[in-house]
């Protein structure tokens, strides 16, 4: 009988933790350079606060892991961060504004599992509230930009839209009000199945040819962002879609000093699915490896108030962690220099664990042999568990204040005066 | 209308959420001092892992939140990090020994919520896989000595004990081997109902008033550690006990020469309840605090076997983050050196926004203004959120390539020449 976790959720143990531990420092402290204070709500929410009206699309309302604990409380697991954000923010009317705040941890959804898609998987999410400025819109790019750089990550882009571009196009090809979130669900799929299958989709929702046609000429422009915003001022007269252009020229502005501003590109086929965005768009697309975005977000101005708070802005971005670590598997150098010290004479035991000590109170990872085996097996032990460095107490060099010191990386073996390990292992390193 | 946590849960921000992420940077740090590596399993196991037997005593089991997927699978939240430790040991038999694993993160338990009683938690668990010598257990003491000098806590006692004292003592009392757990039952009681209620309870069990009188003497003997040992020397002679006597003779032998040794002492009324300990059990208390237990732990060499993997010896610890934060709230101090950057003149927008990704390249926490606010709404928000430095970018100090930084802590104000701002900043922390 071997016992194995739900299907869609793993273990982490050995260097595939270690390497996901640093992907979410390094994320972490990104957020903290921007003075982003972190959060932690529960694991799970009343079914009310998750399934409110305007938190998220019907997709993922279909996906929440639902239970009623022992007092038969409708409850279920979160399925993103922003919706206890929304919570949070609604109910304390008296936080200071802007309130920053990010949050890292598990989000659960029983979708179908399968490459890059996990039940349990981890996010990082940075949110603004309360600024109406699109200076909060070129911050949430900042973030991604220093984020990226402390992932060592250089092959990347930055697909930008707004909504309200996106719904001027639409209604510029005379669609009607109505038909606007329908229209905006065949788009999301566009980059899925395809232009075909889109156009199919919305001639079946009613939509004209000669609007299916504009609406795809104007999605696919292509050129420098310069280039799409003229075409786009060109064609469209509405007042929606003009503010969309010029609130993304604004950002655009405001970033285009940085010297990452060439990874941003302005993508009018990106609609970010049904969910609560109501302005500015991003999704952050690896090039060459195909996991999807690692990086999406935009605004959204109403979703707090639809949890009865005070009508209020908001800009947030969320990192998918396991897809950044499919990225980053292999690239990400863990330099270890933990010891193990060895006791091979028995009578030395305090000794050893004095020692042991020693060289923790001065911050050196120690672990001391707790088994009676060979020397042998245990120099493959801590090759094998990745220590650095191999101690050897033994009566002859103690007799002598002395130690045996191996540098497990280059294979050279010296004794080292007892008094002087500490230091020794640390000009090593 | 107002949305709530869940009854038993709650969110973290601000201050809280940093002292708490501080507690358990201290104690991670303690624990990668020791070589633990880390790991992270699911938030929810398969039912039938988490009510295998022998996995915990009863009174977990009702309180394990259950709950069917979509599928009908049935899953339970985890309520403690022992059962995915024994899951995983057992499925991998090919792991290297001693295997050191910590976790750290949220349990649930459907508990009665109260002081120090949440239904969402958080532990901090290290155990040692493998190891059959007392060095192990003299090894989980180590880490606790460690992790209270990390969390700079004096005021504390380890208790320490052994089932198999406790199980040696019953029997000297001339009690049924068979009733042996229903006297544990009663015994764990002891520091919560008192001894009164406790001889009651094992006299209805039908325990002779002789056994009882016995018990109480024994495992109320005072004194030293050695004393203590010495009469238990005395008046066990049954294997059992003398073989819990000697391990505990070699634990603290172990370790007597460490600085914290006076923290350790023999108390033969602890039992640790129903759990699947074997050997070495401990408590460790904050001396006037009323908040339990903060770090509890011992040997239990029959977990994994139960599991279906080989018969494997195992000693763990597990600290209370909450209620060590409960005891260290007021007192962890988090110095913080955040600057905001007010931009007074809009023309100076991008000169502001590339002075702030010099402050962050060169890793100091710096937030611009976002919104049009004047400069005292500023300078207040920033003293609120606890910034200590100010900066105010105007066009006059911008022509003399200054800039005015102004020290929240201490007050002072003054002009930097703007190409130092960092340096100078950094000079002052």
């Amino acid at each position: 009988m071997t016992y194995k976790t739900p299907r869609g959720t793993r273990d982490f143990i050995g260097r595939e933790m270690k390497v996901r531990r640093e992907i979410i420092n390094r994320i972490s402290d990104t957020f903290d350079l921007f003075c982003f204070d972190e959060a932690k709500t529960p694991a799970f929410e009343d079914f009310e606060v998750l399934s409110a009206k305007g938190s998220t699309g019907e997709e993922i309302q279909d996906e929440i892991y639902y239970f009623k604990d022992k007092s038969d409380r409708e409850l279920g697991l979160r399925f993103d961060f922003t919706v206890p954000l929304a919570r949070i923010v609604s109910s304390n009317p008296a936080l200071s504004k802007p309130f920053k705040r990010y949050q890292i941890g598990k989000v659960w959804r029983y979708d179908r599992p399968g490459r890059g898609r996990y039940r349990e998987f981890v996010q990082a999410d940075a949110d603004i509230i309360g600024v109406e400025s699109v200076r909060a819109d070129a911050e949430a790019i900042f973030v991604i930009f220093k984020a990226m750089e402390r992932l060592s990550i250089d092959n990347y882009k930055i697909r930008i839209n707004s909504r309200k571009i996106a719904e001027g196009i639409i209604l510029q090809a005379g669609v009607n009000n109505e038909m606007i979130d329908e229209v905006f669900r065949s788009m999301d799929k566009l980059a899925k199945v395809g232009e075909e299958e889109v156009r199919d989709e919305l001639s079946d929702k009613g939509i004209s040819i000669d609007s299916i046609d504009k609406i795809m000429n104007l999605i696919s422009l292509e050129g420098t962002n310069d280039k799409i915003i003229d075409q786009l001022e060109e064609e469209i007269d509405n007042e929606i879609g003009l503010q969309g252009v010029e609130e993304i020229k604004n950002i655009l502005n405001l970033i285009e000093e940085h010297p990452s501003f060439d990874k941003v590109s302005l993508d009018l086929s990106i609609v970010r699915g049904l969910q609560y965005y109501t302005g500015f768009i991003f999704e952050t697309e690896i090039l060459q490896e195909d996991v999807g975005s690692v990086c999406s977000g935009g605004r959204y101005d109403d979703l707090i108030g639809t949890f009865g708070g005070d009508e209020t802005p908001a800009v947030g971005l969320s990192f998918g962690v396991d897809r950044i670590y499919d990225v980053l598997e292999d690239e990400i150098n863990l330099e270890e220099s933990k010891v193990f010290l060895a006791i091979v004479d028995d009578g030395l035991k305090e000794k050893g664990l004095e020692i042991a000590k020693e060289l923790r109170d001065k911050g050196i990872k120690t672990q001391v042999n707790l088994s009676q085996r060979n020397l042998g097996n245990q120099i493959s032990y801590a090759d094998k568990k990745e220590f650095r460095f191999f101690l050897i107490l033994g009566q002859r060099d103690f007799d002598q204040s002395e130690i045996t010191l191996k540098d497990l990386k280059s294979g050279e073996e010296t004794k080292v005066p007892l008094e002087k390990t500490a230091s020794r292992i640390k000009s090593m390193v």
